[in-house]
Formats: structure tokens, C-alpha cells, sequence
């Protein structure tokens, strides 16, 4: 390992709660929260964290937490710039860069969320910009808007609604064995999953991910530093955030709109990029936390990402290929935003971690390699490949 | 010069013109012509950019910026985050770790303002947060909340009015030599400043920033990259944006409320970082591009950097020292955000680079170093050291 590669060595999080569930705290005191368990997890005192970032909005600007919790100086202070659950491993990737670079030396990624108190994603919001141009339309939320993507994927493909249901199933099975999974206690069998309700054809209650409080954080330095903590450093082989020409948010500011295919959440190219740079193929990865805001783009992006060919991500999830533990790729092993809890999949990233250490309540054998995977955007979209030492 | 060497190619800015003058163009168009500008500058493909990175709520968001320009790939697609003019210096701070580390090739920094159709910054905004704990008091706007920050600074060290306004006369005087200063042909002088109309006790008019339209852009790659370019690169000695415990925007979201003294805008530490960084001292520095939304503030980041002594910038600017071609210090040569055009302080970075070039219309024979700094903040505040080969 070279001395300025990138590592995590800390995560921390909240109690995740549902959405409506009483609050006695901020967006900006669950964030705080979850930095202070980071820290606390990597054996280093919270003052000396000199870097905050996140993504999609977050209300954890950096000279608020540096008031809050007493940061001696902030080296970074920068967040991605436009996305949504895009950015998850863009946060990361903002915080490596920064360490690699030396301008900064421990980088905290922080998303947190107190949706009751600023608004609910998966809802209209007459704040969206040029709303005009699609909301005559009936396309309203994130779920309508990406029901088209998802329809026109499952008829490009012939992917049916119960290979989209196999990925929610899997999702919720490991949530199962997950003490912090908000459905943990209800399991889901393919009759209820089928007999829920539409929110947006083809997109069934189950297809959703949760609506949930809380706030995770991820805390990272170099090899160099960290080798002087307690935790155990797990390294970020890789990581990238960004877009393609052909697949961006567009001027319109809106979803995305692929120019060539539905049948992708247009991240190929950053993979390419990312399997480069680590020095590793697909083929390697171990197990993988793919961001599921809805079952078909979590297929999508298992496709982009070279995990299965292309049109084949729901035959492979209904064959149990990415079910714990006897699947040969186990996927979402927290559960997933589906089944743990919507930490905009900064959550996933807690969970890849978690994975490297060995320490997963669906802990996959000798794993060696993980993937992590941010949302389809809009632009940009993000990813990691965590390693261990 | 290392191979990774964070260098700036480019360079672009459009017309700049007063805030409520006729505009044919939008913020993000503005931003686009100055990206290209810039590209040309530097010989290299637009499409070829790949990463977007500015501050102060810019909107040019990558996303638009790629779908408007084509840009193939995007791999940077972040902002300051917090902070106003603070960041100026910041975004060209993040685009210098993205190409450091490897992250992205090419990067441009850009700062975009159409006060008409946006909002004037020096106008009081109903929308700013947490505004019921400050705007009971009269403090609305930027001048008023400021005011206070320069009086105390006024009376700590016994600066004077006239002292405020030998800064003003520097730059305008810089300005009548730049054709692109909104102040050209508008000379002033002692008498006209002090006879101006009050803003907010001590600042009178000309002590303020103009409020303008334009954009800037600068574009970094690395030393490697550049020296395949046509235009001679200018090296980034050493960056650095953030900000200390006892100084910053703190939990109020409001203005800076510093801790300790107010005869300073909170820079002491970061700059210290920067000339280490650098390996060099405050007094190598041969031209310095001071963020300028207030003299006063301007005065007391010129003792932050160390380029006076503490309490006597006010002295120093009077004495003549900052006044290009017989000062031993010249400031602001291009005019300023006081005289030049208020483009939020990227126009600094802009002129650093011209006089690195031996460019400037108000060229320092012979400087080899140019320190150019960011606004006071909100937190955080950020600064560049600028070499030449």
C-alpha cells in the first residue's frame, strides 16, 4: 500500500428511524452524531478531523459542524455539485482526493437526514426547477419519473416484476439479521410483494426504497496515518464521481435522460474507470452494496457495472445469485435503502466497511473486495471498490 | 516542477458590465462562454474538460455546463461548500486536488453573476437562514453587518477613514489602465471618497464592492499535462481553502463572528499553511490580488497573509507601497472587486495569472510570486500562491 492511499477508518451512524417517527434532533445533530461515532470507531479524537463532505443537499455544512464539535481547522469544506443519491461514493471520493493530495488529512463524509422536518425525496416538491416542463406531464416524484426508465428496461430485456421482487426480497432477507434495519422484524415473501400496491406501474410499494431519519458518517485519512490508530484501515482501491456526455441531468435540470438506452444509469464509463484504477476486473468483486432508490435501477447499475451481462441483472437476482449466504455475489447485505434504511446510500458504504472487517451480520467469507455503488443521479453518479489489508 | 504539479493553462472572462445593464445571456451562459474562453486560452479541446468546480452558489452546475458544452466525461462535480467570496480561491483549491491526485485531467474553476436575474449580494435577501436573529438589529446586508467588523478594527489600531480610502484610490487607479474595468474612464479622488454618501458607518460608497454581470474562468491541469499545451502554464505553489475553530460562521449560519479579535478575518492559520506549503515567506511575495468586498476587510486579510504588520495595513496602503509601478507591494492591479468588476473574487485568480505571464496592464517587472486571497468568508476563507517557470 502506498503511504497517501486512501483509507477508511471509521464509521459511525445513528438510530435509523422511520420518516414520521418522533425527532429529537436536527439534520445537523444526527449528522454530528454519526461524525462523533466515526471518530470514536477510528480512535481519534473529533477535533482533529479537518474535512467535511457529502452530497444531495445535506444540511451538515462544515463551519456549522466545526461550531458544533470544535474541529481545530477545516481543510475541506466542499460538497458534489448537483446529484442526488448520485453522489453517495462521491462524498467519499471528494474526501480521498483531499488526502491523497495533502491538502486535508482526515475527511469526514457525512449524510444525514430528518426528512419529517425538511421535506420527504419521494414526494412533489413545487421547489424543483423547471418543474413546468414536467409536471403537466404527471411526473411529479422521483417514483414516476423512473417508472418510464424502468418500464422501457424491463421491455428491452424482458425482465419481469418478480425478478424486479427477487432484488427486493434478497434486500430484505439480509435486513432481517440486521439489528439497525428499520424492517427488521417484517419479513417480505413474493405474495405480498405481488399484491402490493402500484406507486408507479411498474413500480410496487415494495420496489421503493424507505423513507427514513438518520445520519450516517465515514471517516477517511491515508494508509500513512492510519496505520498509527487502533481500527483496523480498510483501503479505497478506487473511487470517481462523475458523467458521461450522453447521460446527464441535462439542461432542463430535471431526471436523467439517456440519449441511447433506458436500459442503463449511464455509469459505464466511470466503472471503466474505476475496475482501471484499482487493477481489477468485475469478475473479482466479492460482494457489492448497490444503491436501490428503486429495484430496476439497482439491476441497471449491476449491469453498468459489469456484475452480469447486460439484460441479465433480474434472471441473475431470481436465480439467488445475490442472496447471503450461499449466492455467488451477495448484494445489499444491510439491506439495502429497500430494507435498512434511505441514508441516501452513504449507508452502503457503511456496510462495504463493515464487510472488509469482517464484521457484517451477513458477513460473506473470505471477501477480499467490494463494491460500492452510488444512485443513477441525477449527474453525477459515483463508486468505490474497498479492499482490506 | 513535480509531473503533478497543479498548473493554470487558461484563462477566460466575457464582458463585464453593470448588474442592471441589458443582458442578452443567462448565469450559466455567461459561465459557458468564459469556460470556452478559457479553453481557447489554453489550446485545449472544450470537450476535453472534465471536471466543473466553483463556490457562493454559482449556477453552473456540471451537469448543464457538460449537456450545454459536451463535455465527454466529467470526473470533478463539486463546490465549495459554505462560504460566499470566501471560496474564490477554493474552487481553483479543488480542481488542484482533483488533478494532484489523479481524480481528473482538467478542470475549470468558474465563477458566473447576473445580479439582475439572481438577486443583488449586497441586498438584503428575506431568504437567508436564521435572519430573526439578526435582522431585529439592522443588520440586513453585507455593508451593515461588516461595518461593525471595521469599525472595531478601525479602533483597535487606529486606522484611519483616509487610510480606507487610499485602498480604494490604488485600485481605481489599477482600473483606468484595464479595458475590461467597469470603472474605466472613472477616475477618483480624496476628495470625491470622502464626500460619497455612507453605506454603513465606516463604509461609504467607494468603500464597497461594485455589483456586477460577468464571468471568469480558470482552467488547471497538471504540470505533466500542460507542458503538452501551447500557453505557458502557471504553476499553483500552494493552495488551500477552510477555516479555524474560533472563527467562523458558526451555528447561526449568519455572518463571521470572530472569537478572539475582530481586526482579522480568520486567515492567520490557513495562511500559515499556504507559505509552508510553498516554501516561502510573506515578504518573497512580489503582487498580491487581496479580496476586496470591503476596504476594510481587504486591509486586515493583507496583515492575516502577513504582508504587513498587524494594525498597520491601513499605514502601508497610504504610504503609497501598494500602488503599481513605484509601490514595493502593488495590490489588486487589475482594479479589484472595488473597481475592476465584482466577480466574486475568481477575477483575482484571473489577474494572478496575467501578472505571472508578464500580462497584466498594470505588470510588475519581474514578480515571480503572487499571492491572491478569498473573501472573509462566511467561513470558509481560502488563498493561492501563484509561481512562474
Amino acid at each position: 500500500m502506498k503511504p497517501e492511499t486512501p483509507c477508511i477508518v471509521g464509521i459511525g451512524q445513528t438510530v435509523y428511524t422511520r420518516w414520521n417517527a418522533p425527532l429529537e434532533s436536527t439534520e445537523l445533530g444526527l449528522g454530528c452524531e454519526a461524525i462523533v461515532a466515526a471518530a470514536s470507531d477510528a480512535g481519534m479524537a473529533v477535533r482533529d478531523i479537518d474535512g467535511v463532505t457529502s452530497f444531495g443537499g445535506d444540511g451538515c455544512e462544515p463551519a456549522m459542524v466545526q461550531a458544533a464539535l470544535g474541529l481545530t481547522e477545516v481543510r475541506l469544506s466542499a460538497i458534489l455539485w448537483g446529484g442526488g443519491g448520485g453522489g453517495s461514493c462521491g462524498a467519499v471520493d471528494l474526501a480521498a482526493m483531499a488526502v491523497m493530495s495533502g491538502q486535508a488529512k482526515a475527511v469526514v463524509a457525512v449524510r444525514s437526514l430528518a426528512q419529517g422536518q425538511t421535506g420527504r425525496y419521494g414526494r412533489y416538491s413545487a421547489k424543483r426547477r423547471h418543474g413546468s416542463f414536467i409536471y403537466p406531464f404527471g411526473l411529479l416524484a422521483a417514483p414516476q419519473l423512473l417508472a418510464m426508465h424502468v418500464a422501457r428496461y424491463m421491455h428491452e430485456h424482458g425482465v419481469t416484476q418478480e425478478q424486479l421482487g427477487a432484488f427486493a426480497l434478497a434486500c430484505r432477507e439480509h435486513a432481517q439479521r440486521n439489528p439497525a434495519a428499520v424492517t427488521r422484524g417484517r419479513p417480505l415473501d413474493m405474495e405480498t410483494y405481488l399484491s402490493a400496491r402500484i406507486i408507479a406501474d411498474p413500480l410496487r410499494l415494495y420496489d421503493c426504497c424507505l423513507e427514513t431519519n438518520g445520519a450516517c458518517a465515514v471517516l477517511v485519512t491515508t494508509w500513512e496515518r492510519a496505520r498509527d490508530l487502533g481500527a483496523a484501515p480498510v483501503p479505497i482501491l478506487s473511487s470517481a464521481h462523475g458523467s458521461s456526455v450522453g447521460w446527464s441531468s441535462g439542461p432542463l435540470g430535471a431526471f436523467n435522460m439517456p440519449l441511447e438506452s433506458f436500459a442503463t444509469i449511464g455509469a459505464a464509463s466511470l466503472a471503466n474507470d474505476l475496475y482501471g484504477r484499482a487493477g481489477v476486473k468485475p469478475s473479482d468483486i466479492d460482494v457489492a452494496q448497490i444503491y436501490d432508490n428503486f429495484t430496476g435501477l439497482a439491476l441497471m447499475a449491476m449491469e453498468d457495472y459489469g456484475l452480469c451481462p447486460r439484460g441479465e441483472a433480474g434472471a441473475f437476482s431470481a436465480s439467488g445469485a445475490i442472496q447471503w449466504p450461499h449466492g455467488a455475489l451477495p448484494v445489499n447485505t444491510h439491506g439495502g435503502n429497500l430494507s435498512e434504511a434511505y441514508i441516501h446510500g452513504l449507508n452502503h458504504v457503511v456496510e462495504g466497511v463493515r464487510q472488509m472487517r469482517g464484521t457484517s451480520t451477513c458477513q460473506v467469507g473470505g471477501a477480499e473486495l467490494c463494491l460500492v455503488t452510488g444512485g443513477p443521479g441525477p449527474a453525477p453518479t459515483s463508486a468505490l471498490i474497498l479492499g482490506r489489508v
